[in-house]
C-alpha cells in the first residue's frame, strides 16, 4: 500500500503540470500567424463580441455569487462559503482560458489551412486542449487544495454547487446567445434572402459566430467542469463508507482522474497532423491511447489502494456505457442510418411530417440511453457488493466515464475552432485557397461534439444519482457502519408527490429554455429582415450590415433569459426541503432525475436528427438544396436547434444543480423543517 | 345505516334504468328523419366506413381476448378469466352502441339544423347522451353483478384489466385511422390544392369523418369506460381497510356512482334546446345540476354508509382538481389567451417559429396539472388520516371526479356528431339552408371536447395512484389491520432503476404512438396526391375521388400499428415483475406513471394551442387565410394533430393499463419472481 499523504500531494502536482501544459498550447498558438488583414478584422469582431459577453455574463454572475456566499456563509458557515466562491470562480476562469485560445486559434486555424491542412487539423486541436485541459486541471487543484486544507470532503460541497450554479448560467445564457442568432441568420438569411451560410452579407453572422464560442466553448467547458467536480467530491465523501480502508477511498477519485489528466495530456499530444495518419485516424488513435492509460490506471488504484478488483471493473463498466450510449446516439443522429434517412425522406411530404417523424424517432431515443444506465447501476451496485458499499461502486462507474473528461473536452472545443475557422475563411474570401479541408474538419468537428453530447449524457444521469446517494447518506438517513440500505418511501403519498413535482420540474425549465430562445430568435428575426430592408445595398454587396446590433440583441436577452431558469433549479428543492425534510426532497430529487435524463437524450438526439436530414438533403438526396423538400427540413432543423443545444444541454447541468443544491443545504433541512 | 345487502340490488337496478334510457333515446334519434337522398348517401359511406373498420378492429382484438383468457385462466383462475372477458366485451358493447347511434345522430342533426337550430342541438346532444349512458351503466351493471356472484373486489380485477386493453386497442386504433386522414386530407386538400375543409372532391373526406366516429367516439368510449370500471374496481379493493365498517366501504364506490348515474339521466333531459336558453346556457344549467346532485349524493353516502364526513371532503378536493386542471388547460390552449395569440404572433416568423413557440408552451403547461394533482393526493390523504386509511381518501377522490363521466361522456361524443354534421352539411350542398347554426354547435363541441381531455388528465394521473395504492396492498405489501405504510424503497438501486426503466416506456410508447400516425399520414399523402393527378377532372368537380382506396389505407395500418405499442404495456410489467418482484416493479409502475401524466398534457395542451393559434389567424388576425402566416400556422396544426389525439389520450391509458397489468398478476410475481 501506498502512503496517503504522498499521494495526496500527487494530485495537486498533476494539476499544475496541467496547467503548465495549457500555457505552452497557448503560447504556442498565438505565435502563429493570423492571416490577412480581412481575416484578422474578422477574427477580431468574433474576439470583441465573446469577450464583451463573457464580462457581461460574469458580471451578472457575480451578483448571484456574492448573494449565495452570504447565505452559504450565514447559514453553513465559513467553509462551505470559500468552497462555493473556489468552485464558481474556477469554473468561469476554466471556460473563459479556453475560450479566449479559441477565440485566437480559430483564424490561425483557417490560415494555416492555407498551406497545410495537417497543420490546420494539429493547430485546432491544440486550441480545443487548453480547453480540455484547463477544466481538468483546475478541478483536480481546487477540490484537491481544499481537501488538503479543510480534510473532509464533506465540507466542499459549496465546490461542486458553485461548480454548477456557473454552468447552468454559463450554458443557458451561451446556449441562447448562440441558437438567437444561429435561428435569426438561417431564417431570413438562407431561407429569405437565398444567401448562403456565414455570407458576409448577413447581419446575424459575426453573432452566430461568437455564439459558437460562448456557447459550444464556454458553456460546454463549464459543463463538464462541473460534471468532473461534483462527482469527485461525491465520490470521496461515499468513499467513507469503506471505513476500514482509512483514506484511500476518500482519495481514489482524484489519484484516478490525475491519472486521467496524466492520460489526456499524452493523448494531446498524439492528436496531431501526422503524415501517415488522416485526421479521423490520429483522433481515433489518442483517444485509444487514452481509454487504455485510463484503464489501466484504474485498475493499479482499485488494487493498491482499495485492495478490490470489483471498483475497477465498475468503472470499466462506466466506461462501456458511454461508449454504448454513444453507439445510441450514433444510430439516430448519423447521416447514413435509418432514422436521418427516414426523416429525410419524409420531407417530401412536408415539412409537418418531417417534425412528426423526427419527434417520434427523438422520444424513441430517450428509451435506450436509460435502459443502458439502469444496466450500469444494476451491475456495478451488485458487483461491489450490493449494500451501502454497492453506492460506491456506482461512483466509481461514473468515475470511469469522467477520467477521459479531458480528451472529450478537448475534442469537443475543436469543433467550434474549426467551425469558426471555415466560417471566417468564407467571409474573408481566401475560401478557394484552403479548398475543401477545413469542411472535412468541420465534419470531423460535428462527429466529435455528437460525441461529447451522448458522453454528456451518460455523464449525467449516473452524476445525478451519484450525487442522490450522496445525498441520503449526508441526510443521515443510513449507518455507514452496517449495510442496510437507508429508505425512501414512495409508498408514502407524501413522497410520492415529492417525486411528481420533482418530475414536472425539468418541464419547466425546458419551457423556459425554449421560450427564452424563441422569443430572442424572434427579435432576430425582425433585425435581420429590418436590416435587408433599410440599408440599402446591402444584399447586392455594397453595403455593410450592422453586426454590432444583432452581437447586442443575443447579449442582452441571453442575460436576461438564463435568471428565471437557473432559479428554480435552487429555489424548488430548498422550498420542499424546507417544508417537507429530507425525505421528500429526496422524492423530489429523483422525480428530476427522471424527467431530466429522460427529455435530454429527446431533445439532443432529435436535434441532431433533424440537422442531418437536413445535410443527407443537402448532400443530393431527395433532390437536394433548393427544393421544398429541402426548405421542409430546414424548417426541422431550426426547431431543434433549441432542442439540442440550450434545452437538452442545459437539463443535463439542471438536473446536478438541484442536486446540488439539496446536498448543500441539507443541515439547513434537518435543523428547521416544518413537517 | 342502510342494509347493505338492499343497496347492492339498488346499483344493478341503475344499470339496467341507464340501459332504458339509452334505448329511448337511441329510438327517438332513428324516428328522426335523415334529409335529403344526398344527405343519405354520405351518412351511409361514414356509418358503412365506421362499421367496416370496427368489425376488423374487433376481430384483431378478439384474437388477445382469446389468447389473454386463456394464460389468465391458466395462471389466475376462472373467475379472472371470466370477469376479464366481461370487462373486455362491455367495453367494446358500450362503444360500439355509442358510434352506432353517433353515425345516425349526425346526420339528422344537420337535416334538423336546416328547419329549427334547437332543435339540431337537442338532437346532437341525445346521440352524444347515448354514449354517455351507455359506458357508465354498462360499467356499473358489469362490476355489480360479478361482486354479486363473486362477492370479493379483488376476485375481478379482470373486469377492469380487459377493459384497459379494450380501451388502449380502441383509442390507439382510432386515433391512429382518424389522425392519418385528418392529415392527408389537409396537407394535401387544404396546403396543397387549395380547397376547403370537407370538400367532397377531396379523396381523404370520408375517411376523415369516419376517423371522427372510430376514434373521438368510439375511442374515448373504450378510455372511460376503463377509467371508470378501474377505479370503481380498486377502490372497492380499498374498502377493505375499513374493516370496522364492514361491506359499506366496499360498496361505497358502487353507490356514489349509481347517483352519479341517476345525476346523468337527469342532465342529459335538461340539456336541450330550451326556448329560454342558449345552447351553452343549457349545457352549464345542466352540468351545474349534475354535480350539485352528485355532491349532495357524496355527502350523504360518506355519512350514512362510512359515517365519515372527511371521505366526502376528499371527493369533492377531486371534483374541484378536475374543474382547476381544466382551468389550466382553458388558458394553455383557449383562444383569447396569451399562449395562443404568442403562438398565432409568432407563426409570423414562420412555421419554425411556430412550433418552438408552441413546443415552450406545451411543456410549461404540463407542469401545473402535476402540481394540482399533488394537492389533491396530500389532501385527501391527510384529512382521512394519513397512514393506509388516507389510501381510501385518495381513492375517494378519484371517485368524485368520476361521478360526472356520464355526462362528460355525453357531451364530449356530442363534439364528432356536430363536427359531423357540419361535414355533411357542407358535402351535401345544404350549407347555405343550415347557416351558421352548425358552426356555432360545433364551436360548443370543441369547448366540451377541451373540457374532456382536461377531465381524462385528472383522472389518469389520479386513477393510476389509486391503482398503485390498490397493487402495494394486493402485494400484501402492508399490513391492513396497523396504519403503518407499506414500503417501497427508491434508495434501493434496484428498486430506482425499476423507476428509471418504467419511466422510459412513455417515451418508447409516444414514440411508436406518433410514428405510427406519421407512416400512415404518410401514405395517405401519397395517395391522396396520386388521385388528385391521376384523375382527370377531379379537382374541377368533374369526376369523382376513390373514397373506399383511403378508407382502406386508414382502416389497414391503424390496425396493423395499434398492436406492438399495447403489447409494451403488458409485456414490460410482466417481464420485470418476474424477473424482479414486486417492489421493483412498484418502482416501474410509479416512473410509467411520472413520465405519462407529464407527457400526455404537454401533447394535449400543445396539440389544442396550435389548433386554434391555427383559428384565431384564420379570424382574421395577422393577415387572416391565404397567408404565409397562416400557413405556418397550418404546419404546427398538423404536428400537433398526433399528439394531442393519439399520443396524448393514449398514454392516458397507457399508464392504467400498465398499472391494471401488474395488479392482476401480482399472485404470479409473489410465486415465480426469480430475484
Amino acid at each position: 500500500m501506498i502512503a496517503t499523504s504522498d499521494v495526496v500531494f500527487f494530485v495537486p502536482a498533476v494539476g499544475i503540470i496541467g496547467l503548465l501544459v495549457v500555457a505552452y498550447l497557448g503560447w504556442s498558438i498565438k505565435r502563429e500567424k493570423p492571416g490577412t488583414k480581412r481575416m484578422e478584422e474578422i477574427a477580431k469582431y468574433i474576439q470583441e463580441g465573446a469577450n464583451a459577453f463573457l464580462k457581461r455574463q460574469y458580471k451578472t454572475i457575480s451578483i448571484f455569487i456574492v448573494i449565495l456566499t452570504i447565505i452559504i456563509g450565514l447559514t453553513l458557515g465559513f467553509t462551505q462559503a470559500i468552497a462555493f466562491i473556489f468552485g464558481s470562480l474556477l469554473s468561469l476562469l476554466a471556460a473563459y482560458i479556453g475560450m479566449n485560445v479559441a477565440v485566437r486559434a480559430n483564424v490561425r486555424t483557417a490560415n494555416a489551412a492555407r498551406k497545410s491542412p495537417k497543420k490546420a487539423f494539429t493547430l485546432a486541436f491544440k486550441g480545443g486542449a487548453v480547453m480540455g485541459l484547463s477544466v481538468v486541471s483546475l478541478s483536480l487543484l481546487g477540490i484537491s487544495l481544499l481537501y488538503l486544507v479543510f480534510e473532509k470532503p464533506e465540507l466542499i460541497v459549496g465546490f461542486g454547487f458553485g461548480a454548477s450554479l456557473a454552468a447552468l448560467f454559463a450554458q443557458l445564457g451561451g446556449g441562447i446567445y448562440t441558437k438567437a442568432a444561429d435561428v435569426g441568420a438561417d431564417l431570413v438569411g438562407k431561407v429569405e434572402a437565398h444567401i448562403p451560410e456565414d455570407d458576409p452579407r448577413n447581419p446575424a453572422v459575426i453573432a452566430d459566430l461568437v455564439g459558437d464560442n460562448v456557447g459550444d466553448c464556454a458553456g460546454r467547458g463549464a459543463d463538464l467542469f462541473e460534471s468532473f467536480s461534483d462527482n469527485i467530491i461525491c465520490a470521496m465523501i461515499l468513499g467513507v463508507l469503506f471505513a476500514s480502508l482509512g483514506k484511500n477511498a476518500v482519495i481514489f477519485p482524484l489519484i484516478t482522474q490525475a491519472i486521467g489528466l496524466i492520460a489526456t495530456i499524452v493523448g494531446v499530444f498524439l492528436i496531431r497532423g501526422w503524415k501517415k495518419l488522416s485526421p479521423v485516424q490520429s483522433f481515433n488513435l489518442g483517444l485509444l491511447v487514452v481509454g487504455i492509460i485510463c484503464a489501466v490506471g484504474f485498475y493499479f488504484a482499485s488494487i493498491e489502494l482499495l485492495n478490490d478488483i470489483n471498483v475497477f471493473y465498475a468503472s470499466l463498466a462506466g466506461l462501456i456505457a458511454s461508449l454504448l450510449v454513444g453507439l445510441v446516439a450514433q444510430y439516430y443522429t448519423g447521416m447514413n442510418m435509418k432514422p436521418v434517412k427516414k426523416i429525410a425522406e419524409s420531407s417530401q411530404r412536408g415539412p409537418a411530417i418531417n417534425i412528426i417523424t423526427g419527434l417520434s424517432y427523438g422520444f424513441q431515443s430517450a428509451f435506450f440511453p436509460t435502459i443502458i444506465i439502469s444496466a450500469v447501476i444494476v451491475f456495478s451496485y451488485f458487483i461491489t457488493g450490493a449494500g451501502v458499499q454497492g453506492f460506491y461502486g456506482i461512483a466509481a462507474a461514473t468515475l470511469g466515464i469522467l477520467s477521459t473528461t479531458g480528451i472529450i473536452m478537448s475534442s469537443d472545443t475543436f469543433g467550434p475552432i474549426t467551425d469558426n475557422a471555415d466560417g471566417i475563411a468564407e467571409m474573408s474570401g481566401i475560401k478557394k485557397e484552403v479548398g475543401e479541408s477545413l469542411e472535412a474538419l468541420d465534419a470531423l468537428g460535428n462527429t466529435t461534439k455528437a460525441l461529447t453530447k451522448a458522453y454528456a449524457m451518460a455523464c449525467a444521469g449516473l452524476s445525478a444519482v451519484v450525487i442522490f446517494l450522496t445525498y441520503l447518506k449526508e441526510a443521515g438517513l443510513f449507518d455507514i457502519t452496517s449495510s442496510t440500505l437507508p429508505i425512501i418511501n414512495i409508498a408514502n403519498p407524501l413522497v410520492l408527490v415529492g417525486l411528481f413535482i420533482g418530475g414536472a420540474l425539468p418541464f419547466l425549465f425546458s419551457a423556459l429554455a425554449i421560450g427564452a430562445t424563441g422569443k430572442t430568435a424572434f427579435v432576430m428575426v425582425d433585425e435581420v429582415r429590418r436590416q435587408f430592408k433599410k440599408i440599402k445595398g446591402l444584399l447586392e454587396g455594397k453595403a455593410k450590415p450592422d453586426y454590432a446590433r444583432c452581437v447586442d440583441i443575443s447579449t442582452k436577452n441571453a442575460l436576461k433569459e438564463m435568471i428565471l431558469p437557473t432559479l428554480i433549479a435552487i429555489i424548488f428543492p430548498i422550498v420542499i426541503g424546507l417544508i417537507f425534510g429530507v425525505e421528500v426532497l429526496a422524492g423530489l430529487l429523483i422525480g428530476q432525475t427522471l424527467s431530466s435524463i429522460m427529455l435530454a437524450p429527446f431533445f439532443i438526439n432529435v436535434g441532431g436528427a433533424w440537422d442531418n436530414a437536413k445535410k443527407y438533403i443537402e448532400a443530393g438526396k431527395f433532390g437536394g438544396k433548393g427544393t421544398p423538400t429541402h426548405a421542409a427540413a430546414v424548417i426541422g432543423d431550426t426547431v431543434g436547434d433549441p432542442l439540442k443545444d440550450v434545452a437538452g444541454p442545459s437539463l443535463h447541468i439542471f438536473t446536478k444543480l438541484v442536486n446540488m443544491t439539496a446536498l448543500l443545504f441539507i443541515p439547513i433541512f434537518l435543523a428547521y423543517a416544518i413537517l
